[in-house]
């Protein structure tokens, strides 16, 4: 009697929340100390100190009502001009406050994204895998189709003939993620001065828009003095979901934004598509004092530093053992070669040892795990025991 | 190229913000203490002390990940184990944790119900004139229809023959909104009553469940000890959408719940696709700070007899020029005859003399005015010239 679909959702665990909960009742049975759980994405190390500091503040001067009443549904106009300015300045372009739309997180902007730029059942949106799984539920929410592209084993990157082969006269826009998840890879200059060129050569050919969608809650989250570059400067129909949900270590706050710069193809009529999904979906506004706490934390981030002790730590400690590892330039996620073709059974080799990774087959990857390092560091030294010995049943 | 569908609902500004921000403009222009904006339902008594208190208890005591980090998609078990406890003492019913699932606020605890509910593109879900206008975009967004019965303006509770002539085959559900927004009516005893009555015949005569969707922000701001009954206590298939925007005064921060009672027919599989459909929605959890300041405060709220003076204020004063007023027992609405047929016309003219009141045709009952007393009690004694200028014009 209730919505197959919906019931069937709600029914139906991820792979990742199935181990994580597994994780837990394990743990009661044979010691916290003995379980390693690498399945989830749950930032570890603490908002920094701006973020107390930005809420005491607040209560210490500014009224309830300012603090906690409605915001206008794209966001309180302070937050988003403050914001604009900043990102102005980093990126060295021109932007507005209407620029920016508030949301509710990494999976509200893309969810009232595709819905805005979705206009009719046989539009399409391409992911390339691997990806993260949720995307798939997001488009088809929006009532479109999800188009997946194999992943680039090699490199990690995109693999542009079957990108291309991908693209039809149905293609609405393609969503991109870098640093990505669960890869832990960084798009090269190469990569997305390829993926521009054909995006912009196929536009000509069907004579319409395709909307880049670039998701970047790790944008942040980088390692080696890398800088994630501002992708419409690369491709102009670029559209930006961020969420601080990493950057700021908030992620049960549900705060992030959607960035439509001026350069996007009928930006005003994306925008203002955007404000209506944004609505359609229920969402009323971004909760208001953490859209004014994300202001007075512009520029800071949790202490990454703590991430980059991880990635070495694991990088260095599997690779030595013999695993065949892809180097993590940013997010929290090391990507290892399953050491046998079916992933899914390398995980479960893997949780007989109390070894909790997640088969890729679900980020359209097969044949890799992805190990979360978002996790206390001793954790991961203690694990090692472990990875030796699911190594040598090979 | 984008969506056509959300492009008009993003252009299309409700006739309220409409009315508020044109208060703003003219403020600007002839003086803000000569602008009288009734228009926007924005709580202006500040939130409860322990909202404060709660929050630099949370910074004090916990550690970030537990005070920021993501909860469980249904929410933290703590919390909805209190909710659960709060709830089955206060109406006398046996609740726990399960049956509840943390939203972000009202529009997201109706979208996700209607949502979770609506299983194919005939469901029609009925709505009861005066109605919230947003209700039919949330009802639309999860592919059903829209059917509305016409106001009882007699006494605003339901015209029950009008009602049961609305119901078919395909009555999926149907929403109540007591106390309600716009009228400030509160449903009877006896209207309670028939309506179970009529709901309980229809399902046994169309031989599926009729869901009663339960509406619930203001279940908190009544006056004249009055008490908001246990809906599920009179009709058992019964969901209830609740937000802690007004009881608490947090209209921004997003924060509510969906309550799916055992006694609701499939109560598992409703509750299983509730799930779903936060999850197709992209709210991944509710904000999981204020999740808990909610846990702290369960049985506090802002200070409703600020609201009960102006009640009093508004309709003894507006009575008494002879303005035929419906008897507010609840919210923070107080709806008023317009002086000619055309109420569009009639609050054009109240516009000319900087009184800001809403026009109720989008609220399905044309003919009457929305006076939102949500104010600084100044406001409306400075008002009163106005109101007689206008009484003076018919």
């Amino acid at each position: 009697m209730v919505s197959k679909e919906m019931y069937e959702l709600g029914a139906k665990r991820s792979v990742i929340r199935e181990l994580f909960e597994y994780g837990k009742q394990q743990a009661a049975i044979v010691g916290k100390e003995n379980v390693f759980d690498f399945s989830i994405g749950n930032p570890t190390v603490p908002a920094p100190e701006c973020v107390k500091e930005a809420i005491l503040e607040l209560l210490e001067t500014s009224k309830s009502e300012e603090i906690h009443g409605y915001t206008s549904a794209q966001g309180d106009l302070e937050v988003r001009r403050g914001l604009a300015d900043y990102m102005s300045n980093m990126f060295n372009c021109q932007l507005n406050a209407d620029n920016f739309y508030m949301t509710c997180g990494a999976a509200a902007s893309l969810s009232i994204t595709l819905r805005a730029l979705a206009a009719n059942p046989e539009d399409e949106i391409i992911i390339i895998a691997p990806y993260f799984p949720e995307y798939q539920i997001f488009i088809r929410n929006a009532g479109a189709k999800v188009v997946a592209v194999p992943a680039d084993t090699e490199k990690f990157q995109i693999k542009m003939e079957l990108l291309e082969k991908a693209i039809t006269s149905n293609t609405k826009g393609i969503i991109i993620n870098s640093p990505n998840n669960p890869s832990g890879v960084v798009y090269s200059e190469e990569t997305l001065k390829a993926l521009a060129g054909l995006l912009k050569k196929k536009s000509e050919e069907y004579k319409k828009p395709l909307y880049l969608i670039s998701d970047e809650p790790y944008r942040e989250i980088i390692y080696d003095d890398l800088k994630i570059p501002y992708i419409p400067a690369y491709y102009e129909n670029a559209i930006i979901c961020y969420s601080y949900s990493k950057s700021l270590s908030l992620p049960g706050e549900r705060i992030g934004y959607i960035l439509v710069p001026d350069c996007v193809e009928n930006a005003k009529a994306v925008y203002t598509a955007v404000c209506g999904a944004g609505r359609s979906l229920g969402y009323v506004c971004a909760p208001s004092m953490f859209q004014k706490i994300a202001l007075r934390c512009l520029g800071k981030t949790a202490d990454v530093a703590l991430y980059d002790t991880n990635r070495r730590l694991l990088y260095d400690g599997l690779s030595k053992m013999g695993y065949e590892c892809v180097k993590p330039d940013g997010a929290f996620y090391l990507f290892v070669k399953s050491l046998e073709e079916n992933s899914i059974n390398f995980a479960k080799k893997a949780k007989k040892l109390n070894l909790l990774i997640v088969p890729a087959d679900d980020f359209g990857c097969p044949g890799y795990v992805r190990i979360s390092y978002c996790v206390a560091q001793e954790m991961i030294k203690r694990s090692f025991d472990a990875f030796q010995k699911l190594r040598d049943l090979y």
